[in-house]
C-alpha cells in the first residue's frame, strides 16, 4: 500500500475537535431561516471548565516539576513509584492483580495506549474484531497497520440490561481467524455497559480461540446508580491475553495532562514500551505525577460528579424524547449520548454542519463510529448544565425546521 | 513480518535511560579491583537540575492550566495562537518562511515528530537513507515501518570544518531509489555540524532525485562560538520536500513537558496530523503553552548556557585526550561527546556495564548509533560541571584498569 493510499483512509475532517479546519463549503445554499441565538456548546468533547479537574491535580504536577530531573526522565513505561501506586489502586478497582514492574505502562493519553496496543498485536493482514459502533479511532488503527477489520454488531438500541453485542458474529470472527478483539466498555458512543453474561461470553469465546482482548474502560468509573460493571480482566480469560486501558482524562477532566495507562499482559506491555520508545519516549514526565491523585479523590467527589452528569443526562434525554422521530437509549455510564435523528431534507452530514452554523452546536456525526450510524450523532454531555439543555433545544428546533 | 519478528528488532535494553531494567548478569566474574567512589553521573541524558528549565516556563504552563478547556483541547496539530507565535520565531531562526496554519505541527517531544515524519513518508519496502552514526531511533523507525535502511557513512573523526558525510554514498542511495533522507544536524552522537557546502550538496542531490529530506535540528541553538550553522530549509530545495524538526527539550531543559515541532512541507505535515490523531491526539494541551517561552528567553540567557556547556566540554576533552588510545573530536554544537576507546580486556558492551557498576557512570554504547561504532561511547555532558569531570576521571581510570 502506498503512503498516499494509507493516509487517504485516515481522514480527520469530521473527527471531534477538528471542525475548525473545515473549509467554508457550499452549505449556504441549503440553509433555511435565521440562526438561533444562544451560547455555543461544543459537544465533541467534555467541557473541563464546567466540570473541573480533580482537586489537587495541579499541586501534584507542580511538585513533579519541583522534583526536577528524576520526574522529567522516567523509564519509558513511566516512573516506577507512580506505577506501584497506580497498580494497587487499579487492582482494587478491577478485582485482579496488576504487576507494577512488568504489567503496566503509562502512556500519553488513552489514545497512546490504544495505538500502542493495536500496533503490538496486529501485523499486516491480521483480522481484528471491532464493534460497530465504537470509538472512531479503533477502525483507523487497525487499517493503519494494514489489518483487516471484522465488524461485530452492537444492537445497543434494542438491548436494555445489556450492551447488545452479537455474540454469534464474535464467534464467527474468531472462527475465521481473528486473534484480537478490541472494544470499549462502556461503549463509546452509545454509553452502554456490557452485562456480566456478555463479558463472560466474550471471555469464553476468546479463551477457546486463544484470542487477545483489548478493552478500553475509559469511562468505567462514571457509572450511574443501579448499574453493575464487570471487569473482563477479573474473569476466566488468561491474564496474558487481556490488556485493559484506562486513564484520568474524561471523568476526572484531566485531559490537558495527556495521561493513560494500559495494564495486563506482560508480553504485550513489554512490546508497547519498546514501541513507545520510538513513538514519544514516554508520557510527559511532570504529567505522570498527576496520576498520584487518581483513585484518591476527596470523599464524595466522584459521587457528586456522577450526580451532576446524571442530572444533565436526564434533562437532555427529556428534550430529545419529546421530539417525534428522535430515538435514544439511556446511557448506563459515561457522558456520551447517541440519539438517532429522523429523516431530514438535508443529509445528516450536512445537518451536522448546519447545526454548527445556525445553532452554535457542535456534535460528532455517527459515521465516525459506524458506517451504519449515519442518522445518529454523538454528544458529550459533560457540559455546563443550562447551556447544554439550551443547545439541545436548538438542536431539536433545527430537526423540526429541516424535517423531511 | 510477524509481530514477534517486528518487535525483536526493537530492543531498548541499552537505550538511554533504560539501564534500570537490565537484569543482574554474569558481569561479576569480569570485575577487576574495587569500585571507585564518587557522585554517580548519568550521561545517558542531560541533568535538568544542573541546567534548569528556561525561566518562566512553569509560569506559562500554570497560565495554560488556568486557561482551562481551550488550552486542554487544541487542534490535533496544536493551538493556533501558539503555532502563529512559534512559526514567526522559527522563520527568523531558520531564514525561511513557516506557514503557521498548514506547515507546522506541535508534537509530544521531537521523538513524536520523528516518528510521525517517518511514518508519513515511508511505506513497506521503501529505501530510506540514514547516517551512520546517528540518533539511535532513526534506524528503528525505518525498520518498524518495514522500510529498508540505506546507511550513509559519516566520517566525523577525520573531517574538521565539516561533518564528514560521504556524498558519494548519498548520491548512490538516491540513484538506487531512496526517496527519503533523514539526518540530525548537529549530529547525535558526534556533535558535529554540517558545513554550508555539505548542506548545499545534500540539497542539490535530493532536489535532482525528488527526495524528501527530514532534518532533526534538536541541538541547533547550542552552537559554540565561531561555528556557522546552515539551515537546509533556507536553501535551494523545494520547501515541500523538507521537514525540519526541533524542540525545546534539550538546550532549554524542557524535556519534562514533552514538546517538539515539525515544520515545512504542508503535505507531510497534513499527514502527520492525521496520524497524530490516532497516535496520541495531540501534544499535552497545557504543555503546549510552554512554547510561548521558546526563542523568547531573557537577554543573555542562551549565551550563558552555551558558555557553561563549552566549559564542561573543554574540561572533559582534556581528561579524555590525556588518556592514551582515547580519541575524540571536539563537538561543534550540542552537549554530546562521542569518544572512541582503545581495545580493552573486556568487550566494550561489558565495559559500559562495568562503568555503571564500579564507577557510577552511565553512558550509552556506540552500537546504539552505528554497528561500526562499537568502540565508542556517547556522553551527554549537560551535567553538573564538577561531577562530570570527576566521573570522566573515573571512566579513564577504568580504561587503564581494563586496558587490553
Amino acid at each position: 500500500m502506498s503512503i498516499q493510499e494509507k493516509f487517504s483512509r485516515l481522514g480527520t475532517d469530521n473527527a471531534p475537535g477538528q471542525e475548525v479546519r473545515q473549509e467554508a463549503s457550499a452549505i449556504a445554499t441549503l440553509l433555511r431561516g435565521a440562526a438561533l441565538a444562544g451560547r455555543p456548546v461544543d459537544f465533541s468533547h467534555g467541557d473541563v471548565d464546567a466540570h473541573e479537574p480533580t482537586p489537587g491535580a495541579f499541586d501534584v504536577f507542580s511538585a513533579g516539576v519541583a522534583a526536577g530531573g528524576r520526574q522529567a526522565y522516567t523509564e519509558y513505561r513511566g516512573d516506577f513509584g507512580i506505577r506501584e501506586l497506580v497498580a494497587l489502586r487499579l487492582a482494587e478497582f478491577t478485582g485482579a492483580p496488576v504487576d507494577a514492574r512488568d504489567g503496566l505502562i503509562i502512556t500519553p493519553g488513552t489514545q497512546g495506549a490504544l495505538f500502542l496496543s493495536i500496533a503490538c498485536t496486529t501485523a499486516r493482514g491480521d483480522k481484528v474484531a471491532i464493534m460497530q459502533p465504537d470509538y472512531f479511532a479503533n477502525r483507523k488503527l487497525v487499517e493503519f497497520f494494514e489489518g483487516t477489520v471484522v465488524p461485530i454488531r452492537l444492537d445497543y438500541a434494542g438491548s436494555e440490561g445489556r450492551a447488545g453485542i452479537d455474540l454469534e458474529q464474535l464467534q464467527a470472527a474468531f472462527t475465521a481467524g481473528a486473534k484480537v478483539f478490541l472494544f470499549s466498555n462502556p461503549n463509546n458512543p452509545a454509553g452502554v455497559v456490557y452485562s456480566a453474561n456478555e463479558i463472560a461470553a466474550i471471555a469464553e469465546l476468546a479463551g477457546r480461540h486463544g484470542a487477545t482482548v483489548i478493552v478500553d474502560q475509559l469511562y468505567s468509573r462514571l457509572l450511574y446508580p443501579g448499574m453493575a460493571y464487570t471487569h473482563l480482566r477479573a474473569g476466566s480469560l488468561d491474564p496474558e491475553n487481556v490488556v485493559t486501558i484506562m486513564g484520568p482524562s474524561k471523568t476526572e477532566s484531566l485531559s490537558g495532562y495527556r495521561l493513560g495507562v494500559a495494564f495486563g499482559s506482560r508480553a504485550i506491555i513489554n512490546r508497547m514500551e519498546k514501541l513507545q520508545a520510538i513513538v514519544s519516549l514516554r508520557a510527559g514526565g511532570y504529567s505522570q505525577a498527576v496520576l498520584r491523585t487518581w483513585f484518591d479523590e476527596p470523599a464524595g467527589w466522584m459521587q457528586e460528579r456522577i450526580r451532576r452528569h446524571q442530572a444533565i443526562r436526564d434533562d437532555l434525554l427529556a428534550v430529545l424524547r419529546a421530539t417525534p422521530g428522535v430515538s435514544v437509549r439511556t446511557p448506563d455510564a459515561g457522558s456520551y449520548v447517541f440519539p438517532a435523528l429522523p429523516d431530514l431534507a438535508v443529509s445528516h452530514a450536512d445537518f451536522v454542519r448546519i447545526l454548527r452554523l445556525q445553532a452554535g452546536v457542535t456534535v460528532t456525526p455517527g459515521t465516525e463510529f459506524s458506517p451504519h450510524a449515519g442518522n445518529s450523532i454523538r454528544l458529550n454531555f459533560s457540559q455546563d448544565h443550562e447551556a447544554a439543555v439550551q443547545a439541545v433545544e436548538r438542536l431539536v428546533a433545527l430537526v423540526e425546521r429541516y424535517r423531511a
